[in-house]
């Protein structure tokens, strides 16, 4: 029996605690093991450990205080607890912790920093060749998000029929006639320590990692385990890898294509994640069709698709009333040229529908499907993008960096949509900004509160220019492009 | 007393019965005349007159056969009945008559010829210069515009508030500090003898005119007349302009911004309507929030603004089930960059929403607001046009003139419209046509029905090009532009 873990990490990193143990039987099945972590200040996490295959067993842990740490692992296979003792350093430069919901509508990490998802799509990403690997992560290091949500199952759709370099379980004999067998009892580490490499490689670059559990896109067998089978799966996969801060939970991709299953079968799977993860990582369930029911206690914010094909962002306000939680629309439509209406939208169509989102007080998510010979699309393939609205995102993401805090829907007109960063006077809040959608007033005219006056700036959120527009008071016309993707920020200045 | 009139006239044409009568007390309140004609056929049709000022008593007519017609005029000043009778010969080149409903959502003309709506907005365009109203006759001879939405009155509005060169009302004493004052008892026929000729200048260049008989932009005082003095006035101008086989009535613009009226004063002058007008002609009302009841059995289309922003024409087919009616949005925004999010679309927006509701079975109207340092806008004043959708909307005219019927909605999938001109087998209808409005697909997928072909088009709606395919059978990919605003026309050839 050995134990190896490390003496000391930095604040919001992972401790491994690996064990050696047993290999005879199925130790996946037939052992258990969990560790209880105590901090100095005395706060007590208890995390579930799993088998790592090779007669290894580990327990992952995420200390969120700094300072000494013990702890004390039991295990079905361990005569007594073992236990042992660290030091957690400060975090490192530039972590802030795992993000959690802020606001009621928005999100911050949990250093209390700001967090606002500007998210993308490449489902299977990590399943594609060693170097397309490496493209995507260059990619998206110099890109503008800060969110991917992928899968933990490999894909089979339109675009995407490879086999994937290894199975999340263990292949079982195969039926005459049968294409693929498995033992969904036996899980295989390679492929999870390949997950658990992108998703550690996705935290290094500040990337939070949107776990999509189960989708429909399948020709394996995977979206047809039974329910224990499927609960088990939970078990492992949440065992293995809630302890990295940057991952959230996304039950499943269009929950509703999903054969077989019903809404207790999600609310039980919903209920594993509960009771497996010890840090309430944001957990989500994302639809083809119907919404699921978002206001379960256990949906943190709601992960949508848009449900019609003239309005999709432009609800995001109607959203947040009914559901009263942060609402991504991580499924707009994708940038592309593709034959299906999901993912053929243009670069400013993509855009626009960013800025209704955010101007609504929600978020949105990217995605890019551009067909090409190789038939290598972001959207499933990662590698590198093509499109246009990347670098409008980027210009959106420094926008919402400069605001002293998150938008708020507030008094839109018919004709435009307007929020603001709160303030104590609700007449007059620090920032207002007014978005003008597919419209191009050559001008508009404002009327500010009496004793007070504001930085006008006018944006033009296609051209990437912000501009400033003077000191204003009382009434006034601003002159603007007369082109589409205007908007117009007001900064209070007394 | 003397009588004139023509001894032939065209089919379609105006019979014009001028009586000298008296000019003492006031004729427009106190005298009363109508014409009776009866066609050879022995169709009998009963025409009111009107006073036309300067003891000139008049009764028009519009027959609508060929042969001769006899008729008898009787009025309150009248001793005895006048008789006479005239000669109808064939109609015109090009006339084809006045423009009726037909197939339940579409219209023809009085002789079968299809009549498929692409109309513009001009609100008073007559009321402007002598030059202007002649440029604006000869932007609109070479315009795609086959009806033109204007006014009957002055108008009051941004970028609009000029005198007209008349009032339709006889002055009257003003109050001290009044700016205006009026005999609603009294009509001014200089004022209407200009609209008139506005008319049939509009009729020979085969345009109808869709007259706006009231409307709440207004600082006369004309649009807070009181109910009686409404009903006169409507009694006035039908028995005036009915004649004229262009015209078609529109209760009103925006009837739900008029002061003081309710919807049992848009009933009675309705009936005045249907009283006045013995040709029933085409007969709206249009509205800025709420649709008028369009079941009403006057209203003989839908004459609409579109209702929310996002979606706009795209509602055509549900509207099309609700009222069993054509549906024209004759307002879904214009062209132009005015400050007001119904004048600042692009050309684009304003082509694809008459697209989107040509796909759906229904029709749409074009307006223009281009700011200016003159404040000339097409969409009040008429004069020329900057825009970039007029050409397209020449392009979609020219390609609903290439099909062998009207198009009705049939099959569409979730992210394209699709409708046909139906025919015996409701699955290989003559003519299908697919629209992609803002979507770009490189390609899409097509099956057809076993035993038929069909010659394939691609169209590019915004390019104004319609590129041959082949001809197609079974299952097939058709390559498209990639662009947004593709369409493709698939014509039975077997």
């Amino acid at each position: 029996m050995s134990m190896r873990y490390s003496s000391t990490l930095p604040r919001w990193g992972v401790q491994e605690v690996v064990i050696s143990g047993p290999e005879t039987g199925n130790p996946f099945a037939e052992q258990q093991l969990a560790g209880t972590f105590v901090s100095d200040g005395g706060k007590e996490c208890t995390a579930p450990g799993f088998y790592d295959g090779e007669g290894r067993y580990m327990v992952r842990f995420m200390p969120d205080e700094e300072g000494g740490y013990t702890f004390r692992i039991t295990g079905s296979f361990l005569p007594e607890a073992l236990t042992g003792s660290f030091t957690v350093t400060p975090a490192q430069d530039g972590v802030h912790g795992p993000v959690q919901v802020s606001q009621t509508y928005h999100f911050a990490y949990a250093d209390g920093t700001p967090y606002r998802p500007v998210g993308t799509t490449c489902y299977v990403w990590h399943l594609q060749t060693p170097q397309m690997f490496e493209n995507t992560l260059r990619t998206l290091e110099n890109s503008p998000f800060n969110k991917i949500r992928f899968c933990v199952f490999p894909k089979h759709y339109d675009y995407n029929h490879n086999e994937p370099f290894a199975y999340p379980f263990a292949a079982a004999e195969k039926a005459e006639g049968q294409a693929y067998a498995w033992d969904f009892t036996r899980f295989d580490p390679v492929y999870f320590r390949h997950l658990e490499d992108a998703i550690l490689r996705l935290g290094n670059l500040g990337i939070e990692a949107d776990i999509i559990m189960l989708h429909p896109y399948d020709r394996w067998g995977f979206s047809r385990m039974s329910q224990p089978q499927m609960q088990n799966y939970f078990r492992y996969l949440v065992s293995r890898i809630a302890a990295y801060r940057n991952v959230w939970w996304s039950l499943a991709n269009e929950y509703d294509l999903m054969p077989d299953m019903v809404t207790g079968d999600w609310e039980a799977l919903a209920q594993v994640i509960q009771q497996q993860d010890p840090y309430c990582r944001l957990t989500s369930i994302h639809n083809c069709f119907g919404f699921y029911d978002h206001s379960r206690p256990w949906v943190t914010h709601c992960c949508l698709q848009r449900q019609e094909i003239y309005r999709t962002t432009e609800m995001v306000d109607q959203w947040r009333e009914t559901y009263r939680k942060p609402i991504i629309v991580d499924e707009l439509g994708y940038e592309g040229n593709i034959q299906h209406g999901w993912g053929n939208l243009t670069g400013e169509e993509e855009t626009r529908r960013f800025w209704e989102a955010t101007i609504r007080g929600g978020y949105a998510g990217h995605g890019e499907t551009y067909f090409n010979d190789n038939e290598i699309l972001w959207w499933s393939h990662g590698d590198v993008l093509h499109g246009t609205s990347p670098a409008r995102l980027q210009f959106l993401r420094g926008f919402l960096d400069s605001l002293p805090g998150p938008l708020e829907p507030w008094r839109s007109n018919w004709d435009d949509r307007c929020a603001c960063v709160p303030g104590e006077d609700d007449n007059a809040p620090p920032v207002i900004v007014y978005y003008y959608s597919f419209m191009r007033p050559s001008f508009r005219d404002f009327t500010l509160p009496e004793g007070t006056a504001y930085q006008a700036q006018v944006l033009d959120t296609w051209e990437m220019t912000c501009v400033d527009a003077g000191v204003k008071e009382g009434s006034f016309r601003l002159p603007l492009p007369g082109r589409p993707f205007a908007a117009v920020c007001l900064t209070r200045v007394r």
